[in-house]
This record gives C-alpha cells, sequence and structure tokens, in this order.
C-alpha cells in the first residue's frame, strides 16, 4: 500500500496529462468559435482543478485492461460536463468565487455563463457518443437528468427541515455520486470491462462519491477556513438539511429537536445559532455518525475493487484505493 | 399542387401525433422525477406550438423510405432541444412572455428555467444518440454548438451597426438553420436515405430555416401586431441589425448612412425614430431586397426536393413544398 502522498503525485502528474488534452480541445475548436466564447471557455476551463472525473475514467479503462491513450479525449467529456454544471450551478446558488477566482458569471456575466454552460453540455455529450456509443450516452445523460432532478428536489426541499436520511442520500447521488459512478462506468464499458467490472467500478463510483460528498458536508461544520477557503457554517445559515444534523434529528429527544427546529427556522443571530446546533449535534454523535457513514462507503468502494487482481493493472488499483483513503482524511 | 389550407391541416394533424408522443414520454419520465421538473416540463412541452422540427424529421424519413411509427419518438427530440433552448433564451433576452403565457422562467424563476432546460437537453442528445448513433448525434450536437456560438456573436457584435450580410447569415444559421436543418438531416440518416438524399433534405432545411428566419426579421418591421402578437420594432428598439437594415446600409449614400447610425446609436425617441428608419430603409428598398433573399433561399429548398419522385412519397414532398410556401406569406 502506497502512502498519501505518492498516490497525490500520480493524481498530479495524470492531472497534468488531462490539462494537455483539454488545451488540444479548445485548441482545435477555436478557429470556429466566437472569440468570447473561447475566452469563457478557458477561464472555466483551464483552472487547476484536480480532474478527478477524467482520471476516474482513464483509471477504470486501464483496469479492464485498455491503456490506449485514446482514452484521455473520453475522459475529458466529463470535466466538460462537470464544468457545464459548475457554470449553471454558480449562477443558481449565486456563488461569486470559484476556486478563489471569480466565477463564470460573475466574470462575464449570466448570458455567457448559461449558455457556454450549454455549448460544454453539448460538446461532452458529442464525445460520449463518439468513444463509447448509445450505451455509453445512456449512463452520461442519466447522470446529467440525475443531477438536475436532485437539484429540484433540493429547490423543493428548501425550506424542509425533517428530511430523511433517503432523501440526503438522492441529493448526494444527484449531486457527486451519479456522475463519478458515470465516469467509472463508462470508463469500464470502454476500456472493454465485462458486465462484473463494469458493475464493480460503477458501485466503486457511486461510493466514493457519495463519501466525497459527506465529508464535503462535515467539512462545513467542522473545516479549517485557512484548508477548505470556505467559512464553517454555510450550509446551516442557508438552513441546509446535511447527513449531521440529519441523523442529530433523527436521534434527539423531543425538546432538543423543537429547539434544533426553532434554531433552523429563526437563523438571524447565525453565530450565536450555529454554536447551540454545534453543541447539539455533537451531544447525539452527529459528526461520528455521519463519519461512519462515509467509512462504510469507502468500506465498499474498496471492498468493490477486490475483484481487479491483474498484475500489471495493480498502479491502477492502487491508485484508485488511494483516492478513497484520501477521501476519508482530506482537509480541504 | 395543394393549397395552403389544405397543407395546414396536414401539419395540425401531425401536431397532434406529435404531442401525444411528447405526453407519453412525460408520463414515462414521471414516476422517477422530481415533481416540480414535472410542472415545469409540462408547462414548458405543452403549449400548443406548431411542431415544425419534429414534424420535418417524420417527414424527411418518410421521403427516405421509413414509414415507421418509432419515428415520432425520435421526432420528439428535437422538440424537446427545441424547448430547452427557448428556456434558456428568454433568460438571457429577458423575455417575459411566450406564446401568450409567461415565459418559464417567469412562472418558475430562473434556477428552474435553467435546470429544466439542461434536463431537456440531456434527453435531446440521449434520445438522438440511441435512434441514430454517432453520426446523428453530431449532426446535433453541432447544431447546439451552433446556436451558442451564434449567442455568442450576437452578444459581441450587439453595439456594432456595421454587420455584413455574411454577419447576418450566420446569425440566422446559428438561431434557425442549424437546428431545421439538423431535423432534416438527422430524419433523412435515420430513414435510410443515400447520401444525396442526406445531402437534398439538409440544403432544404437550411433554405427553410434562414427564409423563416428572414421573414420573421422582416414582420419585425411590417408585421401587423394582432396576427404577430409582438409590437413593430422590437429589433430596432433593442439596435438589432437584420436584413433589411444592414442591406439599406450597404446601399445607402453616405448621408442617409451616418443618418441611420446616428438614429441607431441614439434611440431614445424610438417612435420617431423607427418611422425614419422604416422610411430610409423604403427608399433603398431594404425590405424588397431582405424578402427577395427569402425567396431565393426558399427556391433552394424546392430545388432540393427535386430529386424525390418516389409516388408514395408524394404526399410527403407536397407538405415539405407547402411548408416552404407557406414561410414566405405568413402574417404571424
Amino acid at each position: 500500500m502506497k502512502d498519501i502522498k505518492e498516490i497525490t503525485e500520480a493524481v498530479r502528474t495524470e492531472a497534468k496529462v488531462i490539462d494537455q488534452y483539454i488545451k488540444r480541445d479548445l485548441a482545435a475548436l477555436k478557429p470556429d468559435l466566437d472569440s468570447l466564447l473561447c475566452k469563457v471557455l478557458e477561464y472555466g476551463l483551464l483552472d487547476g482543478g484536480k480532474r478527478i472525473r477524467p482520471l476516474l475514467v482513464v483509471l477504470s479503462a486501464r483496469l479492464c485492461g485498455n491503456r490506449e491513450e485514446e482514452t484521455y479525449k473520453l475522459a475529458c467529456a466529463f470535466e466538460y460536463l462537470h464544468a457545464a454544471t459548475l457554470f449553471h450551478d454558480d449562477i443558481i446558488d449565486n456563488s461569486a468565487v470559484r476556486r478563489g477566482k471569480p466565477s463564470v458569471h460573475e466574470k462575464f456575466g449570466t448570458v455567457a455563463a448559461i449558455l457556454a454552460g450549454d455549448f460544454l453540455h453539448a460538446l461532452a455529450m458529442e464525445i460520449v457518443g463518439r468513444y463509447c456509443g448509445s450505451d455509453g450516452l445512456n449512463i452520461f445523460c442519466n447522470a446529467t437528468r440525475g443531477m438536475v432532478d436532485g437539484e429540484f428536489m433540493q429547490l423543493r426541499n428548501a425550506d424542509k427541515h425533517n428530511l430523511s436520511e433517503l432523501d440526503y442520500h438522492d441529493a448526494i447521488m444527484g449531486k457527486t455520486g451519479l456522475l463519478i459512478a458515470a465516469a467509472c462506468e463508462v470508463g469500464a464499458i470502454y476500456g472493454g470491462g465485462n458486465e462484473a467490472h463494469v458493475a464493480a467500478l460503477r458501485t466503486y463510483g457511486v461510493n466514493l462519491g457519495c463519501a466525497f460528498q459527506i465529508i464535503d458536508d462535515l467539512l462545513d461544520y467542522q473545516g479549517d477556513p485557512k484548508l477548505t477557503g470556505k467559512a464553517v457554517g454555510n450550509d446551516f445559515s442557508e438552513g441546509k438539511m446535511t447527513l449531521p444534523l440529519i441523523l442529530t434529528m433523527n436521534n434527539a429527544e423531543e425538546g432538543d429537536k423543537s429547539q434544533l427546529l426553532t434554531l433552523l427556522e429563526n437563523r438571524k443571530n447565525i453565530d450565536d445559532s450555529f454554536d447551540q446546533v454545534y453543541t447539539l449535534i455533537t451531544h447525539y454523535d452527529g459528526f461520528e455518525k455521519a463519519k461512519s457513514k462515509a467509512v462504510a462507503a469507502i468500506d465498499n468502494a474498496h471492498s468493490a475493487l477486490s475483484g481487479f487482481k491483474e498484475k500489471n493493472t495493480l498502479a491502477e488499483k492502487t491508485i484508485l484505493e488511494g483516492l478513497a483513503r484520501y477521501v476519508l482524511i482530506r482537509k480541504k
């Protein structure tokens, strides 16, 4: 088992290769595109992201036996769809900053952000259709539709404070799980994996994505702003029900429950309310319980990889395992 | 040659069939979707539209020899993409009304309109990929990307008043021509048409779409608001350069040209300015010249159909010819 430093180094190396492919795509598109659109795409795509989704495509394909360079071209589609989603999400959430710089709609306006998102959406679909046919496209489109459906659910549930664990699971599947799972599944299909391989990598992806989101939601309460780059308590101040809070609500005694509801419904003195909510969650082990759900998901992700035993794909398996471990210990 | 009444009757009958297929799709999606998303989709899709794009898919497929009912399912994808475009365009253009009722973003908010557009976009791509493979998807995605590119060009050219006829052609191709052409081309491919048939129907579509848009732009100056449902002079009041104005600019003497530029740059007393611009366009035969470009495009559309001589597809050819004629004489 390699240590995390080696894993992050390997991830960084792959991200650089993926960046090259994205730049190549942009250069090929440039002559036929409006110059403003090009600027928006370059700004939104070349932002030093970790390229986790394309990386999962490449690793999954290799794990199933396909080591061709061509896989990177397919892999980029997942970064394009991810970016398209971010462009539109930042409008929806009214977020002015993304990775330390102005978000696309903040920099270029809402119109440009909507349109550039639509462009990347179409580009991503075309690439997946080209490399992976109708099966791949099906998975890919299902993920997009699931994301949208999840956002709608969030919109509809915005003022509800009695969400179940199942509601939360559906929401994080839409937000993160489906696209991560789709990257693994499409990579496996393109890589020529058999049915069991494809299913295993999908399971890996679903669990990785869900654990990632649970930890993200924990960091929103417990993260160090210096590392995460975000203030703590965002979710609470927006009245968003995430796992630590949901688990606390489910276990709290009536008095504490109604106190939580009052705090959620009346979030005027945020700092003070946040401290009280934090104390209640701690009292009911909400953070530990949420963390253990993430640990269980990562266990599932690990188990899903157990069927891959070929010696020549050991390096890829090790990175996938390392990514799963990293999700649990990440501080940012 | 049938008269226009018979043609519109045939179009209306087909639109009803297409509506049934759209309703069937919505009913099949419903159990898995958020209830608010369903409402938005029903509101945005079941609006009594003419369903011209799906109709072109069905007619093109039949003209190439495929009369299967299944074609309707593929055809609906073009209505979904069209609707997705309208949801986003109405945000971009800040249009509060669409076909006599509040636009989607006006009724359900910007967030819902962005998301529902993304959903339909993905649904449309998936359908085209399923029925028409990578070739169809390629054409479809190119049309989407062309639309976005056209919108960007418009954004970039918003304050330019020296557009060329070529700029205008690119803009209307993006706005209307590409998707109409894609409907015909994808229908022809699905219908099993040979290369010549596919190219011919594409040519028909490009020309039909461009003529449609030129007439639309003429109606913006000369239409009867009671029939079009829109006030005249919208394009001018937004400083939008359409064909009548571009052709006038190209032919006007220096004095008239600078008067036009002044009127365009200083559009405060709109009614008065509009009358002066209208007079100048009339003086330089801008309306007639624009109309003759539309007539030429429709001639091209007709010629493109001349290769289809099978007796059992005469009905479809007649409707396509009728649609082309209708575009020129439409008042709304």
